[in-house]
């Protein structure tokens, strides 16, 4: 049990609400979400994803905060405050060339997302970006899909890396408090000099209550979404944890103020949140993307007809 | 930690949910809820109040489920199954003439809601239902404002009753995991003979989990609606109860079934569920009133005037 304000909250609604539209927030958003996630003391924001235009196939349709250029950040955020600075790459889609030192960026953190096989390569990419002078995280996702002795091998790359902190990843939503304790005692006893993270999907309506428990046993940098925009289910909602993470001190009023101005409108024109076939996905432990299409399909509210899918074998595809 | 199937689902769709509908549902809508709850092995289904419509003011409108007749119960469940039949009642608004003994009811329990300062009262309505030959179970209202001496004095009475079951009811929404943790504890502690029951409400998030936190800690009844449907940020999920509960058998497709065919049109047009003004009331403990009044205003959206009535003095009606 951590006593004393441990923990850091990142708020990823720019990076992983983008993946609900297509990243296509305005500038005004990004800069009034900022300003509000200073007010509330929220220690990171990320504010998008730091890959290559070039290295991912239709990505002209995207917003800037897909592909964050350096010098368009120093336009949007005009003066730094407290909160820090975050964006995601992914092994693969991003070019290293594309990352300046750290003094020469807006940006404080850059996380890398893996899955378990690609360890090895996550591990050189933040090898080179702490060189650069960033903080580093290595989110390792669809955890719940990953067999414990992969993970054992991996912790021993991973311990003797130099990454600052190791992410606790249910992309599927799929996981129950019970699972985040032992992943977490997992976790410290095989990296013991490692901080953690825990990124938490609400499929379940079970992305605060996991993210609450990760923190009650240790988990020091706590990811969230205000209003809990993002993929499928979307994530553990900002405006709660603020509210009531212990031992803390944010302000939960800032983050109501980007709840009103731009989160309830944006909900009425785009979609996340506990929906039927995101909550059947992730009772099955599975990729919610057969669910993304078929709620953008005309049976979207034919909630036994994607549990068939699911479950009767000759009915799925 | 309990091993095998020890938890038993009361389903509180029509009782709990018709706060949201004044009653409003169709002898078909029940009817086909009786036939799926029986399908996924649901315990049992709250069907409704047995309160006495004399004894409530505006009672006219209210559909027939807020005050239940054993004549018409025999017409809407016609054959009886697997899935036993519950009401509550509150105190004060009972008429004890209206209970019939239980072979010439359709009901198997009566639960008995009541504060703190009216346990006596309830006893003596428990006393009753129980020489009537029903199950009985005490359901303390808004626990989370329940004073811990108070508590453990009325524990001294409910111990020396005939009573089946204690509940602990988060009327408010406001309870977290930990909570639970350490008021099912204290109520085995000086309830050794009781069994025991969670009713859950929504407003932070935690109704799923904070119900599962009961079931963890030897909690036997847990409550719960479809789709979550009741009063205000509404209830655990049935739907994911059924499908998460450890070590039980209940069955997920027939209580989507039940969402498909009724509840997701229902949520069209009633509300409840996750909004804000909800999600203030239960940070802040209070009963939702204020925000189900804000949320039938003009102002619905503006999380930050409600934000500031509730915490700014001179605002705050």
């Amino acid at each position: 049990m951590i006593v004393g304000k441990k923990h850091k909250i990142i708020d990823c609604t720019i990076r992983d609400g983008g993946l609900v539209n297509n990243w296509d927030f305005s500038v005004e958003f990004v800069q009034h979400l900022y300003k509000c996630l200073n007010a509330a003391g929220v220690d990171y924001m990320e504010i998008g994803y730091k890959n290559s235009p070039k290295l991912l196939k239709g990505s002209e349709s995207s917003g800037p905060w897909r592909f964050l250029k350096d010098d368009f950040l120093q336009e949007v955020i005009e003066e730094k405050q407290t909160t820090k600075l975050s964006a995601l790459v992914d092994i693969g889609r991003v070019d290293v060339n594309d990352i300046v030192p750290r003094e020469k960026s807006m940006l404080d953190l850059i996380r890398v997302a893996c899955y378990i096989k690609d360890v090895d390569e996550a591990l050189e990419l933040v090898q080179l970006f702490h060189e650069r002078g960033y903080e580093s995280t290595l989110n390792i996702m669809a955890l719940s899909n990953v067999k414990e002795n992969q993970l054992i091998e991996a912790f021993k790359r991973i311990s003797h890396s130099v990454v600052d902190v190791v992410y606790i990843v249910d992309s599927y939503g799929s996981l129950m408090p019970s699972d985040i304790q032992y992943l977490v005692k997992m976790f410290q006893k095989h990296l013991p000099s490692k901080r953690l993270g825990a990124h938490m999907h609400n499929n379940l309506q079970l992305g605060l209550a996991n993210t609450l428990a990760a923190a009650d046993h240790g988990v020091e940098l706590l990811d969230c979404s205000v209003y809990g925009m993002g993929r499928a289910a979307g994530n553990c909602p900002t405006e709660l944890l603020v509210g009531l993470l212990k031992n803390s001190n944010y302000s939960l009023r800032p983050v109501l103020d980007m709840v009103e101005k731009y989160m309830i409108p944006l909900r009425n024109i785009e979609e996340w949140g506990y929906l039927i076939p995101y909550m059947i996905t992730g009772m099955f432990d599975e990729h919610p993307r057969s669910a993304m299409a078929f709620l953008n399909s005309p049976d979207r509210n034919m909630a036994l007809q994607f549990y068939d899918m699911l479950t009767v074998p000759n009915v799925k595809s």
